[in-house]
Parts: C-alpha cells; structure tokens; sequence
C-alpha cells in the first residue's frame, strides 16, 4: 500500500477471482464458464470491418443492443441498462441504492461484502437456512437495500417467483436487487414483477447462458427511474465502458437465443448426470439450477479433492470459508468433462496417487 | 431520478461526452480518435479462434499486455497498471488518493470535475493564464493532491517535464497525476520521472495515438505500491474489466509501436497544416501538441461555426463554458478530412448557405 491511499480502504479486501491459469491446459469448472462457444452470428458480427472501426469510440448510450436486449425480454429501451459484466451493475447499485444499509445471504457471491466495505455500507448478512437455502421471510421488511443472488451462489438453490415478490412488497422503499446471473440454467425469472414493482432491480449477464464472459456484458432490467439512476452512475465513472466488438457480439447473441437456450438444456442434462454420480459416491450435493453444483463429500474434505482435482488437471473452486469449507463449487461443462471429473473423483476417492504435474 | 437514488449523488452532474452519431456519416472531428485503423497484428490477433475463446473470462492480471507495455516503456510489469480506458485509471486515482482535496485547472477535461463530485472531494480548479496555458508554478506546493492532462485538453498546451518535475518535487506527500491521454502527439512525456518520484503516476490510454478507442484500454505507470493501490480498487469493483480481444489488441499494438508513432507524426503534419490555413482566416488557434487544436474565429462565434460545420457534415467538439465558447475543438484527421473542414470554414465565413440536412 502506497502512503498516498485512502485511508477508508485501509484494510479492504478485494474480491478473489477464481484462478486464471496460463501456464496449463486445464478442464477449467471453477469460474462457471460456458462450455460452448459464442453463437455463429457473434463469430459473424466481430468482421475485420468492425476490428477497424476500433480507432472509433463505442456509442455510450449502447442503443442497439439495449433495443435487441428490450425486444428479447419484452420491455421498452428504457428499461434497460448495460455495462461492463453485472459485476459493474451491481458495484453501481451498491453504491447508489444502499446508503441506507443492504441486507444479503452470508454464505452468496463473495463481491456483495466487498462493495459493502467498499462504500463503508451497513451490512447485514443473514445466515443461509440449515438446507443452505435463502429463507424468504428474512428479507421481509428489511427496511434496508436487499440484494440476493437468484439461484444463489455458490449453492446453487433457487427462491421461486412468488418468494421474491414477497421480498418486494415488503419493502416498498427500498431497493431489491435480483442478481440472475444463473437464472437461465433452470430458476424462475422475476422479470415478470419488473413492471409492476418500482423498487425491483433485476441484474443479468452474458458471462454464463451467453458464452460471454471474456467480452464483459451485463444488463439489468428495472423502472425508467431506477435505469436512469444507473446511467448517471455510469456517465460519471467511465461511460464507454463497453467495448464496441462486445456490443455487437450481445447484440448477435440476441438474434440467436434459442441457441444459448438449448445449450442451457444440455448444461441441464449434465447437471443431472453429475449430480447422480457423486450423490452415488457419498456425495451430498446441493439442489443446484444453476450451471454449477455445490457438493461435500464425507470421505475426502473439500480442500483435499480441490488439490486432488488440480493434480489431475481439472480446477474446480473452493471457498476457505469455515461454514462451507467442506464443499466445492463444480462448474457444469460438457458431458466429456463431466466423465473426466468423475473419474478423477473416483480414483481420488480410491486413494490412486498420481504423479503428475 | 428514482426515490431510492443516493441523496449525495441528487445534484450530481454526469460527464457530457462528445456525440457518437449513428443517423448519418459524419466527418467525425469530435471526439479526438484516431483516422487510421489499428495495425495488422490487432487486425490478426482478434482472430476466430479468440471470438470463440470468448466463452472464457479474460486475464484479471492482464499479464502479457502489462509486460508488453512495460517493455515498450522501460518499466517492470509491476510498474503498469491496466483497465477499461485512462477514464477508469481516473476515476479509480480520485477514489483512492484524493481524500485531501485535488487541484486540477480550472479548464480541462470536464471528467476532473465529475469524478470530484462523485466523490465529495474538495476540488480546487486553478484558472489558466492568460494565453490558456497551465501554469506550473501554480501547483507547486499546493499541500493536496494534483491532477492534470499534459497536454491539457481542450487548449492542447503542453508543460515540459521539466515543469512536471517542480509540481512532483514540491508536492512530495501528495500524489501527483499526470493525465498523458495526448501526449503521443508532440508532447514530452514525464515517464522519466517515475523510478524517482514515489508520489507520480502517469495514465495514458490507447484510445488516441493507438487507435483503439472502441477496444477500452488504458494504462498507468507508477510505483509499485501506487500500482497495487489501483489493483485492490479494480478488484473491489470490476477485476476483468478488460475484454479478452482488448488484451490481445492491446498487446499487439505494443509489438508495432513504431506504426503508430509514425500516424502520430502525420497527425502533427496535418495538425500545422490545419492551424496555417485557419490562422490565414483569421482564427486565433492555440499551440497545440495533441490531436486536436482548439480555435476561434474573430468573425463567426464557436456555437454558429458548430452547427454551420454539423449541418455540412462535419462534427467539431463546442463547449458552452463562457470562457471558452467561441472556440471550438477540432480533431485532427486525414490530410483529407483538413482540406474539407478548411473548405467548409471558409464557405461559412463567406455566409454560403447550405442546404444539404
């Protein structure tokens, strides 16, 4: 830390990604990545034409694909925001929405806490249910900011539609932030509430269902009022923060999404197959509709099969928390990578030693 | 503005950027890009194989292109700092070291201002001289944090490193930015001085000299201790802010510096040619070392001459701060985009009417 820091960011503790590696060919389920490429369209919409129109600034404003993203889930351009990943949205709504204090699963995604410190917010984290499930009823007049991921992670359990209204109503004059980075993987949409709840914000991305994630693209769906909030955010921190290639990839990706929708399916299918095998190994494994599964077992803890795992050249996430340190979050691959991954477990579990590096 | 936006952002004033027109083709001379297209190894490096890799998160160390840059500048990786366009390195800079107040000239580039908003700083703006240029000796133990663009935007004037070094040496317990966005142009960069001022930090982007305003990607060189300041508040916020194809560009241009060196040098050329033919019209046009200058007319005032030029298909940047209003920022082009804006002047000044929409 150099002297010349702010002293409020003393001992923040920046989120850590999941590892990135370079320096190896690995079957990587630890970033919940998409297995599938981006659709034929997007490969079309990033010509040589658009590589040279590169020198030229992107349109701040995102117009055409805020339209292609309004058309796709029924709403008006206005209701629409996009940005840099819903990591920047939900940095944005952090730090516009929640001076009031913000209320949030203890065990979800790691970078709630994170913006919370970093905006010195009052957080209040409330404990997951015995399950691991988020319980409704905690959340209801919270008489704070709500933000919950849906299906949450890293367990991957979902609240219905008619649970998260219940949120919403109960707090009429605080925000509800819905972040559904995994909704499409199997949980139920509250998009439908959008027009009828002024106080809903809903938060989507293109890093999952959308194969996107190296093109950094999310969106938020909610009010006229709250979406314009968020652009005044985002016309006074870094208004082009989206890049123009990444503009037209989501704008491609629009036009194709049956095809992401069908590989939501499949990511479906493969869940189920994994979820079984490792249930028949001892496993106990989370009720996931996301695209990754949460699973302990209680032959091997969960430290040990990551490191395992990474041995064998397969990376999957685990978390040091003390409540949750005996699972491992799963990305959901192809059916290929999920035979290789059981396998791997299995003689992990038979105590094979592998020697390689 | 919704009922459930920060109180502290209510008056907020977001940045204004220039207009990124999609009605019409302009002669765009606006916001500053570059007229030629990024090098061949962008154009190869964005290669299909990399579209598809766009399923994968980028790099959020973004280690290649911060040792390509470091290599092309004479630094050590951890020296260099990358993210989403200068805007962001700016942004994060107001939000991490200027807690004690930051100075920057009164006139510049108008983010200076927002992100002190955003932020609750208090800002200190110190007037241009008399003939726009930034006076050293202002800043020079000014006891908090300074910021400015060398050369400064919009005037294009430039301060030597010579008179950059007096602001750091005097300032030694207050960070010193230096916003270098046009320095490419025929400025002297203050780089030199970073291995021994602990307090300065230079940010540059590839928006400009690297024709890549659309990719978002911008760069910062500083001590290490600043650099892992700016790192923690990435991580805090938005850590693959970077596109994957972005990185790859970005390395790229690092590996054919030398091309674009030379544009900048035809953008000099073109830049003396512009301020020769509107001198000879009368114009006063400040010495400019950017790719833009900014001038006025004694016969036409600055908001007229940008919609006269707007209605004849050229886009020029107007400012409507009183100070400035009758000048107008022009991007330096092609040699043939100059001979038409010089032609579209001249049609103006002599009251030609235009009809064309």
């Amino acid at each position: 830390m150099s002297r010349f820091f702010a002293k409020r960011f003393a001992c923040l503790q920046a989120y850590t990604p999941g590892e990135q590696p370079t320096d190896q060919k690995y079957i990587k389920l630890n970033t919940n990545e998409s297995p599938f490429p981006p659709s034929v369209g997007v490969l079309q919409a990033i010509s040589e034409t658009a590589v040279k129109d590169l020198r030229l600034y992107s349109d701040p404003e995102c117009g055409t694909l805020r339209q292609a993203i309004a058309d796709t889930f029924g709403f008006q351009k206005e209701n629409v925001f996009v940005s840099n990943g819903s990591d920047d949205i939900l940095n944005f709504s952090f730090m516009a929405f929640c001076d009031g204090g913000v209320a949030f699963p203890e065990i979800s995604y790691g970078f709630y806490q994170v913006y919370a410190d970093l905006y010195g917010l009052d957080a209040k984290k409330i404990p997951l249910a015995p399950d691991f499930s988020v319980k409704a009823a905690d959340y209801c007049n919270i008489g704070r900011a709500v933000v919950i991921a849906n299906p949450n992670a890293p367990t991957g359990i979902a609240l219905s539609c008619k649970e998260i209204e219940e949120i919403v109503t109960s707090n009429p004059d605080h925000i509800v932030v819905i972040d559904e980075a995994y909704v499409d993987f199997g949980a139920e949409s509250c998009l439908s509430l959008v027009n009828e709840y002024e106080n809903l914000l809903v938060v989507r991305t293109f890093s999952k269902s959308y194969s996107l994630a190296g093109a950094r693209l999310g969106f938020a769906i909610g009010s006229r009022a709250l979406i314009e909030d968020l652009e005044k955010i985002k016309y006074s921190t870094n208004p082009y923060n989206v890049n123009r290639l990444t503009l037209l990839a989501g704008t491609a990706a629009m036009h194709e999404n049956d095809y992401y929708m069908s590989n939501c399916k499949t990511i479906a299918k493969n869940r189920a197959y994994l979820t079984d095998a490792l249930s028949q190994m001892g496993f106990t494994v989370l009720p996931s509709k996301a695209n990754f599964i949460f699973a302990a077992s209680p032959d091997v803890d969960g430290e040990t099969l990551y490191l395992e795992l990474k041995k064998r050249g397969i990376l999957i996430r685990h978390f040091s928390n003390e409540k949750i340190k005996n699972f491992n979050r799963i990305t959901i691959g192809t059916m290929e990578e999920m035979k290789s991954l059981v396998a791997a477990v299995k003689s992990i579990l038979n105590g094979d030693t592998n020697e390689g590096g």
